[in-house]
């Protein structure tokens, strides 16, 4: 770790050469390392994060509705995604882990990869503002959106998602309601969709069932798609 | 509506002249006026939001881990805070809503005042750049985060919150288990803080019983904060 070398080719990655080294050091530490840890820098990195990824989902679809805005968003910056980015830049080689962490493979899960990658757009924002920033964070998710089919998103998820289970030859989703929130007459529905394979469960919530049922496939929908991007 | 004076003195009030006057007026379009509303603009304006608080309230509490700072943002962007600052703003005489909306009385609503001032951040990001809405978001947020007390930040949330009621002489909360998530080894707790004067109930998330209960405490703490500050 801290090997100069791996940190520059982390920042030609973002695009970004820290004036101020130490919190691109913060960025990559975690907190079973120090107290000095990238927690802080996760919760500005997060923020940052979901405010570029709007504008350029606003910008690249001009026609789509804010929901579906939405949910491509939430399917971009997931865990799942964002590890895999880390995991293409890298990250695990340059982390800060304390020794438990080390030894139980830390550097390898995503949760912390996929905090860590948040937290380096932070350091970005606080190294060279906004804009810096959005420029890192553009630059690794521009070849995601680009694979976006906005048509798909026109169409009925649970509809589209049954097309695209079929096409593959895999099983149909299954629809569990998971939990219904508050009084007669302003109730809220909370549904998983469940596939078998490949192994995914996807939550929705809306005003009836159906609709909660058609967020839930639609972020299924997205998922895969995102699968088959990275591929 | 479209007063050009009112107009102007809402472009003041933002601390931002739109070189596009066109956005300002869609951002002050509800749906149930015309197809060109201000729901995309919502949609980017709400993560502008998120990440000019986030910024504001991490350089405001060096010494805040993270999950503080989260709280105390999830209770400046909460609706009420921002239907109120909307008012503020008397964004409800110029707002434009369809007839239904009108007669119903929907310039006064808090979901409709809130969405529209969000909506006003994403169009000043769209006009100017982020940097700009940024300066908008705090010139109105600035003064209730200056009001923040870090210190009570620090102590346990379930005692503060008993304390700050027993100072004021109110009944103590409730708190509900409303929901349990996941397997044994990987539970997640969900639970309501219920208080019943003044109303409210804040929901807390976490991996234990307690650790929920605290974050429900942690919101009440802070919306009975805010609250005090607006008065």
């Amino acid at each position: 770790m801290n090997n100069p070398l791996l940190l520059q080719r982390l920042e030609q990655a973002l695009g970004h050469r820290f004036s101020r080294p130490d919190l691109l050091v913060q960025a990559l530490t975690h907190r079973s390392h120090s107290a000095l840890n990238n927690e802080r820098l996760e919760f500005l990195g997060d923020s940052v994060l979901n405010c570029s990824v709007a504008r350029a989902l606003y910008d690249a679809f001009p026609d789509l509705p804010e929901g579906s805005l939405s949910r491509l968003r939430a399917n971009l910056v997931r865990q799942e995604t964002l590890a895999e980015i880390a995991a293409g830049l890298q990250l695990g080689d340059v982390l800060r882990l304390g020794e438990g962490e080390l030894k139980s493979g830390g550097f390898r899960r995503p949760s912390i990869l996929a905090d860590a990658l948040e937290s380096l757009f932070g350091a970005v924002f606080l190294d060279a503002g906004f804009d810096a920033a959005q420029h890192a964070v553009r630059g690794l998710f521009d070849p995601l959106i680009a694979r976006i089919d906005p048509k798909a998103s026109g169409k009925d998820s649970k509809t589209q998602l049954q097309e695209v289970l079929q096409s593959r030859r895999l099983p149909l989703p299954e629809y569990r309601l998971v939990d219904v929130q508050g009084e007669a007459h302003d109730q809220h529905f909370v549904v998983d969709c469940v596939l078998s394979r490949p192994t995914l469960t996807t939550r929705g919530t809306g005003k009836s069932r159906r609709a909660a049922e058609q967020a839930a496939a639609g972020g299924a929908c997205e998922a895969l798609q995102q699968a088959a991007v990275r591929k």
